[in-house]
């Protein structure tokens, strides 16, 4: 089993899928419920009965709370048992594990880990998110069969994207091309200069290059599992200050990985450029074109994960690309060292009093 | 692996699926072929050929005898192997286990344990079955994703069809009314009367009650998996002598369980009426309602099975509706136990002569 | 995990499969690509990239090298990585496995064990292959859901053709007559004449017989998974000299079975014939006899294959026609315990210099 990130913010859903219809998700390897409150806050839960582990999504809701629909256990949003049709006394086993969320960005974010440590100032920040001279594309998602570290591999790693996405976002120019790469102290950054290349075929097709481009590549990967790219091109020779980049074609894009399991994952994603920013049809295009090319890293991803269960390897040979991944492997090795050390010394990861209003 | 209980008579089959054609079915684990003689006993042996394990059930009859389809070994009803094609003695090994078998309700019973402990008389009591007074619907089956505790545990527990047969056979006035259990030799009783409530949607549709009713669930459980519900109800007020039950609105269901693999088990079913017994539009209408009513359990038992693999737990809360299920995971037990310790002290456990004509 | 003779020719494709595009197949339970140089010298590699262990078969051909679709490594036909996009130094872990092909009898023939021991001349021989005067149904394949030593077993047991293809190539004259084996330093027969014997229906549709006829069964299966079937009848009393037999009606049957996993095994075969050798109308119906005889066996071992899994256990009872098939068994066993003592001893199991012209 491999072991999750637990203290961290995760995407669970887009805001548009929670309701008060019951939601049922796997996150981390459990089972959550997600609704809403009839005031809109959104709540997540255990998706399991304690009684009988019936899954609470098969219930019903009753205002704010859940009813199981086994035996009608009812539980509160801090997971709470408030009744116990048929007997007075409810027993102390008889709660279910609440988790706090935050709504930012038009997504319900979890918190899995120890709730004391739930700081909601450490969810990824998103410029020019609301801003209306950006094109918005958001509330988009994908489905890989593949643990989330290949995937966040695959985000810092600018080099694929010749041969993986040589129909979008790829082409030759970048093949010799080498990468860089700057740690912080949650992230990695790798990035690439292409200088006097001509444009990607998406640039090409919205764009409005006649000659030669210089593209830049910024694949930042805020641990555990949150990227960033920052992604444009200018005419060659355009001086590189951020008011060119941001008078050239730029994009920025934001994959939100939740792991699903050990060998699937979550992937949601928005992007924001600056070019045709109120054109639906560039929109829509922008959608499809991106989801084409994560649907190339999705295949290749679920043959990568399919050999590494044969095989029990997760590479036989090191390349000079692999120093961002190489990196994060690391960087979440000792996130998850820490969090081992927590839990042995941990006693009580029960929501706090107040989280919750009910 | 589960153990199942084999010292007891489960249904294989109804009647009318077993015939002169060869029938695969696995029961208790163990792969069964089920067929008839030419006079009509039916038959039951080990589907698996000694010789390279070809299930016999590919192969042919041959009069009252079955003939592997690889190799041609051939076998009487006793498991006997009466011809090896190709040589003249037959060795020691060429043989497949039979299995007691009694035919009763239209049902084929089967006995897997130890065949000199195989008595008839144990076979459930089904009352008013062949009574032209009471309505029958039999020959019922449906598919259980779950292991058959699941289900008897599901079978002692009226309180869950305020919940999951709130369409059906339960509403909302059984909410808080405490259920009451009696434990005998063989078996469980959990009861309760819900008083002076409206009528259950089943019993609105087909019965006459203008004002409010008494109700009774009697669920008896008898070891290890038969099932016998008598549910019914009077006006309010009304004494609850057997006479006046029987000249209220009343049903005896009954469920025979057969587990099929640790995780599957066979639910065969029958129910038996005293109103409308030969309207045969009332009977199509039980048999789709109490379909409906089991595949809710069906559903839920579905996913109550695979929280209990994912976390490897039965249960995290007891209340004080499980007192029925426990009484008989406790009797199961006892007799697992029983039936370990005599398997150690065992030797032969053919077919004693006789049992088959052949 | 069944461990596989290695050292030893296996059909991996026929040879019309293999050409520029790239083909992935699993063989003795590795992932293998296969492809034709510009030349058309067929290439065999194991299909993972040894950077992140992208399949190389998502990649795209570059002259005689495969390009890995993931970030560009390039290899040549020997397995060695001739290019690293973005760096210079090539890490000497960059190389995949090569294996030595053969092109004959319209198949590519594949060896996985130490190429030092890999001599063309062991590949069996198929006689009449290419005679004008001899009937050819070629590049014929199915896959059985099988160990490959079930199929050996079949193969070496002229027996079961009474009882599993009674339809096409067996009948009940055969059914008492016992079957005799021989054995050489890498093979063994079963064989059996059936005297006095009306035709089989695959005869009896196709030959041109009136009254009895004497019938012989010839099976030959050379280790570790070639089997040869000499198969064909003349009229009862004829004397049974070769030159009589290639007057009657005759066929050869070449079965190449190559394992696909521990459970699974590839089926290549292929059927010669002294009978209306130039009509294309009879090549037909061949084909479409010996697909339904051979299909007829795989439904058979898919479920022994089924019941083994189950069971932990191969056989329960030996007969007299499991001489042949017991001794493949241990002359199997002799060879893997001789792989798996040479591996003991043995060092580099690359390629050597001159296989490949890359
Ligand atoms: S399983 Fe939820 S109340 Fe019983
Ligand atoms: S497998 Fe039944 S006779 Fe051989
Ligand atoms: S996986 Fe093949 S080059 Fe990276």
């Amino acid at each position: 089993m491999t072991s999750f990130v637990k203290n961290a913010w995760y995407v669970a859903a887009w805001s548009r899928e929670v309701g008060r219809t019951l939601l049922s998700r796997t996150l981390l390897g459990e089972q959550v419920l997600l609704y809403r409150r009839e005031d809109g806050t959104p709540v997540a839960l255990v998706d399991r009965c304690p009684h009988k582990l019936a899954p609470l999504s098969l219930g019903e809701l009753k205002g704010d709370h859940v009813q199981c629909g086994y035996h009608g256990m009812t539980f509160d949003c801090t997971g709470t048992c408030v009744r116990v049709p048929g007997q007075q006394n409810i027993p102390p086993t008889a709660r279910v594990t609440a988790f706090p969320l935050v709504e930012r960005y038009g997504a319900v974010w979890i918190w899995m880990g120890d709730p004391a440590l739930a700081d909601a100032g450490t969810i990824a920040e998103v410029p020019h998110y609301g801003d209306p001279d950006w094109g918005l594309v958001d509330g988009q998602y994908l489905h890989f069969r593949s643990n989330y570290l290949n995937i966040t591999d695959n985000l810092v790693d600018p080099a694929h994207t010749t041969y993986v996405h040589k129909n979008t976002i790829g082409n030759a120019s970048g093949e010799d091309v080498g990468v860089k790469v700057e740690q912080g102290e949650s992230h990695v950054l790798a990035w690439r200069w292409i200088h006097n290349a001509p444009p990607v075929p998406l640039v090409e097709k919205m764009g409005n290059f006649s000659g030669l481009t210089d593209r830049w590549q910024y694949y930042y990967l805020h641990l555990p599992s949150t990227s960033y790219v920052d992604f444009g091109c200018i005419d060659s020779g355009t001086e590189p200050t951020e008011d060119n980049k941001d008078r050239g074609f730029r994009s920025f894009s934001f994959n939100f990985l939740t792991p699903e399991t050990a060998t699937t994952t979550h992937y949601f994603w928005l992007h924001l450029r600056n070019y045709h920013a109120h054109d639906s049809a560039v929109s829509a295009d922008v959608a499809r074109l991106m989801t084409l090319t994560f649907e190339e890293d999705a295949a290749l991803l679920a043959h990568v994960q399919r050999e590494q269960e044969r095989t029990g390897v997760r590479e036989y040979t090191r390349l000079g690309i692999d120093n961002a991944p190489a990196r994060i492997r690391r960087m979440v090795d000792r996130l998850l060292a820490q969090e081992a050390a927590l839990a042995g010394s941990q006693g009580d990861t029960r929501v706090p009093a107040g989280v919750c209003g009910a």
